[in-house]
């Protein structure tokens, strides 16, 4: 854990701290993990539902790729607004409610998971903040372990989340090679927060808005990269799937818009890799994010479920110093703030 | 239905048909929609899966928001790469799964539909291509009756499948407004496909990008218009939930970008009106399709789930001139085709 960062920014000194962060969490969080993971193999609920929002709806997203996948359980992404505003009672028999968040404060999560509870659903809540309302109502809580957490633009939170997520996962599919993985991560997170390159800066910084680009659990590091480009640096940036990509946003190619991939390990990687050179070809600059031969390179996960994991670390790394080298305060993103109370 | 349209391109054409295609859809497919609601609210499924992509998705997510907002039921809305790459098996007893495709083509959709049929789940398909692989698979059809549709970007077909949506939905919940509403549909799509105004056309044109915003089933109008706006204007543009907003997209204000916001007439309405009005006092161009006062005014709805078919109607009017004027040729989108096949 020796790379030497410049720390001149709240979020950079955090970046640092991800090694660590899962770490700890290793240390103290995976046996919990794999322990509720087990109960869901032993007693498979028909479906699961996800309550979250913002980053943490990334890592939702990532628990949905890898359990219907991985799994065959289907999982409906609840947006938190069919109880807090709508009122719906939800019909929730034997289904699990799994909350991704880094406070437990928001209102609207809260009355989701009210709505499933009622309806029938065992609540699990992956929080970085335990003593909280949404904490209260969970009928068990995982400890992200990540430590206080002060820039607004969550880094180590979201990794600790998604290495939970793949240790419940691990357990569910009784996969020793995806649980050994994890045990090797901090070593491998340390080699990926490495200082980016130059011209992947320079790349993305030119262009006016920018795609992210993935497939399957990948997407979720796409989907957090395009909100981390708007939040600290002020750009416009949106995750797209590689197969959606023939649906509409290819036409954008020849107006400059930037192509970052995050080119998965998977049975995905051929038709990422393949919609980056579509891209290419119409116009598009395309960056990869990759373990082999990237333009981001990163190192190879022991899994593929972890590849995501690897690649969000490393591209924080590279946006903290997009969002310096473009005069931008990656801390205090304007009208932001780090609890997001919403109804 | 005497609304005067130029009718230039195929697109105009097929616009100018919505209050046709609607029309003949509530003759010849509305009882089958009502029947099938009815069944599924005798014999009410523990979850339903979606199965679709580019517009279909929308009109997938339509679904979404309403079965759970009103019914209740989880819906997952499944990546069909789940079966197409990564072959999962899906548990799916006693589910349903709802496809929603024009052409009924697309190689992935018949992998996700085989996947979830051997899953133990009943196979609904919204098409407007009955003889097609999707067809065949289905243990039920709905002819969406929007007749042959030429121009790349689908108008006609996705509102008839929002339509034939609402339907289902109304049967289902035993709504007896909404159904009544549907068969007044015509003659308001009629005057909502009124040329659209021109200080409207003039403040997308002068953005660099643009947020459609809206909340619970208007949300699939705005993810509509992203896609419509890329496809026949070359806009980044992207769909974004009111609440979300505050999660970062907020900071994208100061940079030039434009809101278009599809303001609801449910529960939803407030949180969209302050998400406009938030996004204005920092600096973004803000403008609403609404019922009451909007910029681009449309009119009121006979029951609010059918705001969002009278909305998306008025927009497609709106982003078609916009590209005409703009030098584009919405017909042909560089590098799209009208039927996309993904694996």
């Amino acid at each position: 854990m020796g790379q030497i960062i410049p720390l001149q920014t709240q979020m950079a000194r955090e970046i640092a701290e991800i090694p660590h962060a899962v770490q700890r969490f290793i240390d103290q969080g995976l046996d919990r993990c794999i322990a509720l993971g087990q109960s869901l193999r032993d007693d498979p609920p028909p479906a699961i539902l996800t309550c979250a929002r913002g980053t943490s709806d990334q890592a939702a997203l990532y628990f949905k790729y890898l359990v219907e996948s991985r799994a065959g359980i289907p999982v409906a992404s609840l947006g938190p607004s069919v109880s807090s505003v709508y009122g719906a009672s939800l019909h929730a028999r034997n289904m699990v409610c799994l909350t991704v968040s880094q406070s437990g404060g928001s209102p609207d999560l809260v009355e989701l998971q009210r709505a499933a509870a009622s309806g029938g659903a065992r609540i699990i809540a992956l929080l970085n903040t335990l003593e909280s309302p949404v904490g209260r109502i969970a009928s068990d809580v995982i400890d992200l372990k990540a430590g206080r957490e002060e820039a607004v633009a969550a880094t180590k939170s979201f990794v600790c989340s998604l290495v939970a997520i793949a240790a419940i996962v691990g357990a569910m599919t009784e996969n020793d090679a995806l649980l050994d993985g994890i045990r090797a991560l901090p070593a491998t997170l340390d080699t990926a927060i490495a200082a980016p390159p130059a011209n992947a800066l320079k790349a993305i910084a030119a262009a006016p808005s920018v795609l992210t680009v993935s497939r399957g659990p990948a997407m979720a590091a796409a989907g957090e990269a395009a909100l981390k480009l708007k939040e600290t640096c002020q750009f416009h940036a949106e995750a797209y799937s590689a197969a959606e990509i023939m649906h509409g946003p290819s036409v954008l190619a020849g107006r400059g818009v930037a192509v970052l991939a995050f080119v998965p390990d998977d049975a995905g990687r051929a038709s990422v890799v393949e919609a980056c050179q579509a891209m290419q070809v119409a116009g598009a600059p395309a960056l990869r994010i990759d373990s082999e031969n990237g333009d981001i390179a990163v190192p190879t996960a022991a899994e593929a479920a972890l590849t995501p994991i690897i690649q969000i670390a490393a591209f924080y790394r590279l946006v903290e110093t997009l969002s310096v080298q473009l005069g931008c305060d990656p801390d205090h993103p304007p009208g932001l703030s780090k609890v997001t109370k919403t109804v």
